[in-house]
């Protein structure tokens, strides 16, 4: 129905429609469907319990503050906790460089609204974060992609993309969505100095930083931003800001993440913020602080670890079991996602389909691309957290067997006699 | 300090500073302020008993999803539960017209961002919602505003606005905020068949149509648009999209309001909403369906009434008494707020730093309008929901005292012999 609305949307509209993904996760609800599609964390380490006590506490003896509007800069404590946590990862913020967003996804929305204006250039990996692709198209953004490989961003192939001057650079260096690549520590150094260099700064978007399965922690952008150059300041934040999330360690249903950055930016986001919501929800922030302190966090995950470790460990064993040798795959060591790479030539669209027949989701590699390129197209994401061990192996022998009828469909078709 | 950021702010945020209510908000955490200032509902009223049990059971039986991502629209149980209760005030829409937004201030941005382009004029009632000129502002907004009186916005004088080609009109009916008045029927028929007539279509903000403390509930637009003119789509939705919320009648800590809108409209907000930041709390949504499920809402609904009647009462009583004749005031029959005039050529920031002096707060009126005329010095926001009924005769007397002093300073200023 065509009403009065309808011929008013605003330009920037214009290209904003449903992702794939979004309409795709609703294909994987159907039941017997083992979905590799979503990011979605296991509802089996949700720590209800914890989030039980947590309620009645607030409840019981803070219900006054906690179910009243709040500070648009978010709850005191939650942020005093989080800048503690973030200390032990060598990110020395204080209180007044933090600020609670709901959902990491709109800290990417507030950053788009504070710094792109139509036409400016964002410099993003090939491929990239489609959530942080969708927050910033609404504000008009181009973009500028630099390709990455096993070993994250190729910063060699970086310079000639910050001479055409972006606006600034988003990058997920740790366990990657999609790719589940994790910059290497060389690389990082390089990218911090070559963000110096041409003035561009980096949003640091880093999600899954704690949820390393093997492997020695490296140090995030902002770190090495003040160590490196910023020693005199005293203060770690200045070319980067740093946006986290509590979606993947406590529950995404909360709905909360956070922005570091200096306080003039905190400020100014704050104040976008109160216009786009007044404030995060004061009663998730106050039960997520009763649920986090007194060491519960790190103990929690720990134990999320443990499950999605085995959880990825099962998908990899799985790969090397049921696909052929010229499927190939990333190795993640540590996040949710990895990233499956078919020959050149099958119809990712055909497979996809295959796939749901046999009722197995994945995510199809172009959507994870600023320009269309193409180069999407080979690609697959694979979600290894949401499945059970057992779903995982079921799900990827489905899958090979998807995959697999159009490989040999495309060998068999190239073998065919000519004249037939 | 200035960092490689500060030079990067996009056009947009130009002349976005923080609100003078933000600021104001912080002096009235002052012990021993009375504060009439904020639009704060009564902390006592919090239904926290019925919240837990809410949480208990949300989270022993539910907590694999209500801890999950959710659906962009929101939790279908709260949907309906909205539908339903809407229904009963005439609203007919179906559960596919609702869309959850994290507070009704998200709905004003993301209403702002689906329709306004930079320069798009939106017609607003002169006083209006601080908070939606803050949501549109930055999607670069220009106002024509339309003078209100006692009854709501001047339909008589509604014509010559609309023949100025405003992109929509966004009107408070009940209870205004900040004038506390009620838009009389008349005019409410007046107003849609106006809107029909030049084609303008209509935004419809009542956070606080529920809460009236005398006469009879008066229809809503969004009824009359339909009743009047539009028998025929069987369909309650068509020029008027309309914004309600939880905040007045659970709690605002929760951060849940709605917008009912066509599909078509519904569907292009909800993928802004994606990008904005994926979905509203699903733990939140699933513990607001469980408190106000089973009739709850309704009983509590007539709880706060009750309540928030007294303290109208209170501060009506306390003008009469403690305010010379020259100040009027308007008869809030309903919400949070009512609006006081002192006589002209005062200076209201030296009255209002007086009310602090004698710790009491209000917020002076010139905040809330669109176009800077003046019109505002005149006026005080006064909100009497969130005092109780003792501090706001306390309060109000400091605030007479304050407001006596300048009046009486005024006078005998005038009075002084012309030579001195």
């Amino acid at each position: 129905m065509s009403t009065a609305w309808t011929s008013r949307y605003a330009l920037r509209t214009k290209g904003i429609t449903s992702s794939a993904i979004r309409d795709l996760l609703k294909v994987t609800q159907r039941p017997g469907m083992i979905s590799f599609a979503g990011g979605l964390p296991a509802p089996d380490v949700f720590p209800a319990q914890r989030f039980e006590e947590a309620c009645h506490k607030v409840l019981t003896q803070q219900a006054a503050s906690a179910l009243q509007y709040g500070a648009t800069e978010g709850y005191q404590p939650l942020r005093e906790l989080i800048a503690n946590n973030m200390a032990r990862y060598g990110i020395k913020a204080r209180v007044e460089n933090v600020l609670m967003t709901s959902g990491s996804q709109q800290a990417l929305d507030l950053i788009g609204k504070l710094f792109i204006n139509r036409g400016d250039r964002v410099l993003v990996e090939a491929p990239t974060y489609l959530g942080a692709l969708q927050a910033f198209n609404v504000y008009g953004a181009d973009y500028v992609s630099v390709p990455s490989d096993e070993n994250g961003l190729r910063t060699d192939q970086l310079e000639v993309s910050l001479r055409s001057g972006p606006k600034f650079m988003y990058v997920l260096p740790n366990f990657q969505n999609p790719a589940g690549t994790t910059l290497s520590e060389g690389r990082r150094h390089e990218l911090v100095l070559l963000a110096d260099r041409y003035g561009i700064p980096i949003v640091e978007d880093d999600p899954y930083g704690q949820l390393r399965y093997e492997g020695e922690h490296l140090p995030s952008l902002v770190v090495l931003d003040r160590e490196n150059l910023r020693r005199d300041t005293g203060y770690s934040i200045g070319n980067v800001i740093y946006l986290s999330t509590f979606s993947k360690t406590l529950a995404p249903g909360l709905r909360l993440g956070w922005i570091v950055a200096p306080p003039d930016v905190i400020g100014k986001l704050a104040q976008l913020k109160q216009g786009a919501d007044l404030h995060t929800s004061t009663f998730t922030q106050f039960v997520a602080y009763e649920v986090a302190r007194d060491g519960f966090l790190d103990k929690h995950v720990k134990l999320i670890r443990q499950v999605y470790r085995e959880r990825r460990d099962v998908m990899l064993q799985a790969l090397q079991e049921f696909f052929p040798p010229n499927v190939t795959w990333t190795h993640p060591k540590g996040g949710l996602f990895l990233w499956a790479t078919l020959p050149a030539g099958l119809d990712m669209k055909a497979i996809f389909n295959s796939a749901l027949e046999l009722n197995v989701a994945f995510v199809p590699g172009d959507s994870f691309y600023a320009n269309d390129s193409g180069e999407g197209s080979r690609h697959m994401r694979l979600n290894f957290s949401n499945a059970t061990p057992d779903q995982i192996r079921e799900g990827m022998r489905r899958l090979a067997t998807a995959v697999n009828k159009h490989l040999t469909g495309a060998v068999s078709h190239s073998e065919l006699p000519v004249q037939v």
